[in-house]
Parts: C-alpha cells; structure tokens; sequence
C-alpha cells in the first residue's frame, strides 16, 4: 500500500521553518508473519521534538536528515498476523509523523480505551501527563499549603501539574501567554490566581500579588524571564521542577540564566528530570491519574490540527504557543 | 576588666574596607551567679560573613552598624562562677571579633581537646568541616569511581571536601588560585588533578583533561566562570552542592547564572544548603571525621593572622583567596 511520512529536509537553525520537513509518500509492504499494521489516528508534537532536530545529541537521539521523524501516536491495528495485536485494536506508539507503519508488537502499548478517547493518551494519559505527574509527586514533593507555581500552565503538562497541585492542596498560581488561555486555567480548572505574561508588565510584581506568601514550589515549562522572577520570590527549602526550557528551545547560542545566589540562601533544590528514565512509574501513574480522568476530577484541553501535511505547522504553533491543552494531529 | 572588640561601622559597598570596622575598648563586668568569663585564643573569619554585613536578610541575621560583629571562636574560660564551666575549659561559641566575653553557658560548647588543637575547631572540626562533610555525604552522594570536582578546593571547606571524596573512594579534582596551593592539594591531600584557575586559560580544556569521564559531583564554592564551565562537562545524573559563591558576594548587582539546559537534559540535581540547619548531624561528623583527623588521615592547613586588630584584614584577604586552609585569627 501507499503511505504518507514526513522526513526532516534540513535541520533548523533559529526557529524551524516549513522547508525543514518534507512530506514524501511511500509503498509499505504487507505485514509479514507476526506483524501488523498500524494505521495512526493522531500524531503528538511536543517542545521536545525541537531538541531532536539538532544535531547535538542529548537524552534521545537526533533525528536523521531525510529520515521520518519520530514521536508520539495514537493507532489502530488495521491488518494483522499477530494475535496479541488483532485487528480493532488501539495502540500507542513513537511511530508518530507517519500514517501507517508495520510492527511486531515490540514498543507498542495497547491502550484502555474505557479510561478516555484515543487522543487522550497523547496528552492527559500520554507522556505530557505523566511528565506533570511524576515531576510534581517525586520533584516537586508539594504540601498542603504551599504555593505551587506552574509555567506553561496551559500546556499538556501545565494544565495537569495545576491540577494535581490544586488536588493536593496548594495554592496554585499558573502562568500563560494569553487571557483565554489565562481564563480557562481559573474557570475550568481551578487555579487560585492566573498570570498572562505577556500583558502582566512588571512580572515580579504580579508574582508577589499572586503568591502573598511567596513560592515553595516551581513547576519550569519555560525558562527566560519568568524563571529568574519566580527565583527573586521562592521560600525557603523551594523546590524547582526543572521540566522544560520552551523559551530557550530555538536559541542559536546559550543564554546566562538566573543567579543562584536565591538557592543558596533559601537552600532550595532544582531537578532536572527525563520521564522516559522513570518508565517503572507508569503504572501508579494510571492507576492515579486514570481514575482522576475516567472520573472527570482532572479536566483537558486539545487543539487538534487536521491531516499529517500540517504536522509541522502544528509544531511550529506549539513552540509558538498557540495551543490550549495538548497539541495533537488528527490523520 | 577592659576588652577589646571590633564592631560595624559602615556597611561595604562592594569589596570592604578598612573603614568599614572599628576597634574598640569596652569594659567588661565580673561574671555574675552562673556565668563565667572566656579569653577568646582563636577567632574564626568565614565568606559567608560578608552577607552578614549587607542590610538585607538572608538566612542569618544581618550584623548591626555600630555594633560588635560575630562569628565562631575558641576561647579558654578564665574565670567562672558556673560550675559546668570551670576555668580552664576550652569552648567553642559564636562569640568572635572580640577578645572576651561573659556567658551563662547558651550557645556555648565544650570542645574535646583530645582530637586536635583549639584552632582546627573553627576549620576542619568546626562549622567549614562540618559543611563540607554533611554537604558531600548528604546533598552530593558520591559513589566510588565517580568524578568529584571541588572550587576553593584549598579552603577550609574545600580541602575537606576533596580529602572525604578520596576516602570515599572518588577521582577528585580540585580548583584554586595559586600553584602552592594546587601543589599542596596534590601533593598532601591526595587530589587526582588540581586546575589553577588564574593561569589555566581555557577552563573548558583544563576541566576536560582532569574530567575525561565528565563531572558527577560538583562541591561548588564559588559561582562565576567555574560554574558555567563545570556545567558544561556535567554527566547525567550529576549532583550540584551549592555550598558558597565566593566570586559574587562583592557584587553590588546580581550578576546572570549560567543557563539551565545542561541540568535539564543530564537530569541534574542542584541543592542549596545552609549547614545550621543540619546541627543534628553533628555528633556524626565528630564521630566520623575527628576519627579521620585524629588519627591523621585527614591533613589540615591554617593561615593564622596575630590580633585582634588585625581581624578585617584577615577578612578581607579571605576574600581574596590570600588563604591556604582556615584563616583564624590568634588573639
């Protein structure tokens, strides 16, 4: 049969562009025996994706010029020799920015289609979902109380972090880049205060509204200016979930960040972490959050691009903010 | 009686000066019931005082203008109506910068002069011991064969630092301002590597030469360019004792810190500690490291300056790194 990817044309410098990927058509073979295919139902693009672009490889590997690109997917077992896949079956995968792809079973995860739809489990029940779950229970270690700060709170990510912190009894105070995003965050979501960055102005000022009895926690998604304020204003013994760096991601050349002197003094902890090295946690984290989900006490957010030709726009829209809640791709 | 004691007289714009202390006569009463009067022998000078004599708060009270400063000292009881402190007993206090005072034994310790002499406890059995030591065990953890790299490696804290990095069983390397001092870190001390820091041009070069299995644990004293470039060569997993920034405390404006991205992606961990608040670990480290000094395993170096009056200079020239080991004042 004839199939559709998309391959990295060029790696970019700066912020990606469109000639960066190429959308080429293939012919894929009948599955041979213990195999099947997979048709994808929705692909994830995710602030990651922008690292493995590089050439400088870091804790996944680059992407290879004129390779098809990787990452999350969502699928449906359309043909099969592999009784454990039959078809009608849905998977997940890191098969993503393709339309079909064949498989022997190995690194392809059924998915319990009664805990939440498919695209779910790109997001809320995905990776995005347990990155905010792992990095705030065993990172951030919140207490009832305390004030947690979320960047990117509309985010995938974000979104849960914020709602796991409120869950767990913290003021939760969220930041985002718009007054929609800011909105939905306090309405549907329950965050106790909402800073949209880019109308707040003075950012430490907004900061100290927002959190009266200063920061225990931090949940990083961004980095830049946001970082080096949430540093000014964190307690004693603050933990800061090192997450992401979004703001950072297509910089061409590091930039200084924040003075450590405020860890010091308040003697507080930063840890960078990488979900994928925690994989034993995966299911604690769908037994917890799950039940949150299936229940309706955990709320999500999707901004769904249509057809795998606009895979990377939709990329270039996330790394631009555009998304509310998880970014995915409906082929 | 009449004493003498050097107080604040102007808080320091950047670097101190001279005309930031003042010398001073007092008198001092006869100890009454229950108290009893020490002779300080040693004064201790510490980085960690030049914040102290700033206005704003940080973890330990600012010191007062006009005021006697303080920090630890060793002193012999001279007179006493306490019978818990005869005369004769040597006690540990924070009582310095003066050469007498009246106690009723709070906040006062006797020392065991069984392990070494007065002055090394305000060093390497004193608070920079105890840093070094609950700082690497605890926040640091070093494993066997890993690659700890200390800054002021020739400090009292630093010094200790390496020398419990060898014993636990690390390849550890150490940075310092002058050849006599990497000569001795190398020579006596056992440290694998030294990198003089004022000659080594290329930092990154001198870091991976004495790093070539990269760094897993950074003791980091100092802040600045030494940062940034440990940063650069950090393993996953590394572990980042953030102890003391000797490079910034003069500053009058905070300077940028290096950026985040390298404890993102080798999922690092950066602690802050402030060592008062772990007073329940001492009785540990006396068991543990005055063992190791009494029965020379563990080798220490003092600068001694003479008088009282000559304390800011000692200070002073602390901050400069004209120090090799603990920099004590003779009284």
């Amino acid at each position: 049969m004839t199939t559709r990817q998309i391959v990295l044309a060029a790696r970019p410098i700066g912020f990606p562009k469109d000639s960066d990927f190429r959308l080429e058509e293939v012919q894929l073979p009948a599955p041979g025996p213990g195999q099947f295919t997979v048709k994808n139902l929705y692909m994830s693009v995710d602030p990651y994706m922008r690292g493995r672009m590089n050439d400088t490889s870091s804790y996944s590997a680059s992407f290879q010029i004129n390779q098809v690109m990787a990452g999350g997917a969502i699928g449906e077992v359309v043909e099969s020799s592999n009784p454990n896949f039959p078809k009608g079956v849905v998977v997940s995968s890191m098969c993503g920015w393709r339309e079909h792809f064949i498989s022997d079973g190995k690194m392809v995860t059924p998915v319990n289609p009664k805990l939440a739809p498919p695209s779910a489990f790109l997001g809320v029940l995905g990776i995005p979902g347990f990155t905010a779950w792992y990095g705030l229970k065993f990172i951030g270690e919140p207490k009832a109380c305390e004030t947690l700060v979320v960047s990117a709170a509309a985010g995938a990510t974000g979104s849960l972090a914020g709602q796991l912190g409120k869950i767990w009894g913290c003021r939760v105070v969220g930041t985002a880049g718009s007054d929609e995003k800011c909105d939905y965050l306090k309405r549907e979501m329950g965050f106790d205060a909402v800073i949209n960055y880019k109308t707040a102005g003075n950012l430490d000022a907004a900061l100290r509204e927002a959190c009266p009895k200063g920061i225990d926690v931090y949940f990083e998604n961004v980095g830049g200016a946001m970082q080096e304020a949430v540093l000014r204003q964190i307690n004693a013994d603050a933990r800061i979930v090192l997450c992401g760096l979004i703001d950072q991601y297509n910089d061409t050349a590091m930039r200084p960040g924040p003075n450590w002197a405020p860890l010091l003094i308040n003697r507080a902890k930063v840890q960078g972490f990488i979900v994928s090295f925690h994989l034993d946690k995966l299911g604690a984290f769908f037994a917890e959050v799950g039940s949150l989900v299936a229940a309706g006490k955990v709320k999500y957010q999707e901004t769904v691009v249509e057809g795998l030709a606009k895979a990377p726009r939709a990329f270039m829209g996330l790394l631009r903010g555009e998304n509310a809640g998880k970014m995915v791709v409906k082929l």
